[in-house]
């Protein structure tokens, strides 16, 4: 199979978004954006063996995941995914089949949001490298930047923390906790971009929301610094599995603080919004936790974490230390 | 440096683009296309000893060559450049003045087509690999796609065909052909995308264009196919520089044929319009030359090719056989 046939057999046979006007096939795609609308756009990259390995998924998991992280930040703009396009350097020891396999898991995704492959390369190279880049939709000035957290609001965040980590550390270390083996392992495979809940949020004025690709304390000092506010986060509200617990205190921090990878989102929304945001999680099939609030910035925009009454300041690496 | 001190020092100061909402810096960058405008988008990907070696380009060219590439898939769009994304692959043997090197030469170019760095990502690997994704505008109905030729047009090339291969041949071989040596090493290191040809042909109807980065085999090839004509050419009108002249026959044609990486232009306009063509190359300081026209597909959409009365076949590879 040469480049053109392998282009081929990716091609897809019809296009889903009707702001296309020009796919595959010519140097370049047209979008026309629906008016009212603003285009926003990510690109990310994942490496074999240093953001993924084959032992621990399929190729199929590796396309999957990869467009599920790029959507994710699709979501925590708030906007609407539409198309990506897909960049492959192949190594020889890659077969065809599993190069498949890596198309198969993005378009399994794709699907569920109505998104279009439009363009890319492939090229060879040493080592497996997969890169895709998103476009998306969002209506003029809803865009959730993390430049739009306010003094007094909500610290919220989506689902449970720590779940991809400990997926992977079971898959690492050939380890089987049974019947709940398969959630955690799934959700380090194929996480869920939380896209529907975050577009539900559009009928709000302001939202800030992140999404955790880097683990809380990282998207949390984000916020933090784009807003110029203070963060307070309460540990033991941070959501996360009751399987987590069983983990030596310091493993569990871990996961949950800098474990990253689960793709929720952290928000924040002031405190009128809440009862209605909390309503748009159930309807959503969301599971939604208020884990903190935010403050005016006493001169550097930090992060608070309490346990056990006890506050320390976060720092972006999941790293603590305690206030005198 | 790590990863967030090194894109600290790649972040751009300032925007250039009006369209801009949001660059570097959040989940996405946010794009309000104008009123009336199509965005365009292609990605492009060069690997280290695949695509280019630093054996013949400083790290400098090679940020500079494959952006110029990019652009030059928008200028075939007849689209003006905007923006573009950086994903790049860092080996561990790349010095960070060497990545600089590379992000100044994009720069370099990036200014004068007031283009905009708006994202990225930087990860490690085995081998250096560089994505950009590009994004430009083109007006309503003004997108040239490889499908818009037409019976009876006149087919034209921009620049000269074959310099970069023999600039590269050149750097390759350690040849030095004296005062001429530089203009095809630059051709090689740091072509010109024809943008502003381009983006002057919006006054017409209708233009078939094409670069021509695998070669003018290729390319013309493409044009045939997706507009269901055949092409016929006339090889000693294909502009060459003289001194390509000297070469052995079958190395000249290569060059000529399947060299690529030239990012002139193939293109295809009807008879009427072909006097202010010329007029507006003239304008914009870009040679032009006719090199054959278009007829009804004999079936098969094909691509013939003349030379010294007789005329054959001419497949995207660059292989041609006599028609008996």
């Amino acid at each position: 199979m040469d480049e053109f046939q392998f282009i081929d057999s990716i091609t897809p046979f019809y296009y889903r978004q009707s702001s296309l006007l020009k796919g595959i096939g010519d140097d370049t795609a047209v979008i026309r954006p629906p008016t009212g609308f603003d285009l926003v756009t990510a690109v990310d990259t994942m490496v074999e063996d240093v953001h993924f390995s084959l032992n621990t998924m399929d190729p199929y998991h590796v396309g999957y995941r990869a467009l599920a992280a790029n959507i994710s930040d699709l979501a925590a703009m708030g906007s609407s995914p539409a198309y990506y396009m897909v960049s492959l350097v192949i190594p020889n020891d890659w077969t065809p089949k599993q190069l498949e396999g890596i198309y198969k898991g993005m378009n399994e995704l794709a699907q569920v949001y109505n998104m279009d492959l439009i363009g890319g390369d492939t090229v060879s190279g040493k080592q497996l490298v997969l890169s895709i880049t998103v476009y998306g939709f969002v209506p003029y000035d809803k865009s959730r930047y993390r430049s739009h957290a306010k003094e007094n609001d909500i610290v919220f965040v989506t689902g449970t923390l720590g779940d991809s980590a400990y997926g992977l550390y079971l898959l690492q270390n050939g380890e089987n906790i049974g019947v709940e083996q398969n959630y955690f392992v799934q959700r380090h495979r194929m996480p869920t971009p939380r896209v529907k809940f975050a577009q539900k949020l559009q009928t709000f004025k302001r939202v800030c929301l992140n999404d955790i690709s880097d683990g809380i304390a990282n998207e949390a000092n984000e916020i933090a610094a784009a807003s110029n506010i203070d963060l307070y986060l309460e540990y033991e509200d941070i959501p996360i599995k009751r399987q987590l617990k069983k983990l030596p205190n310091s493993t569990q921090r871990e996961f949950i603080l800098s474990g990253g990878e689960d793709f929720e989102l952290i928000g924040t929304a002031c405190k009128e919004d809440w009862e209605n945001i909390k309503q748009i999680a159930l309807n959503t099939d969301t599971e939604i936790t208020a884990i903190g609030y935010t403050a005016t910035s006493q001169g550097k925009s930090s992060v608070f974490l309490s346990k056990d009454n006890k506050t320390s300041i976060l720092n972006k690496t999941g790293y603590t230390h305690l206030l005198k």
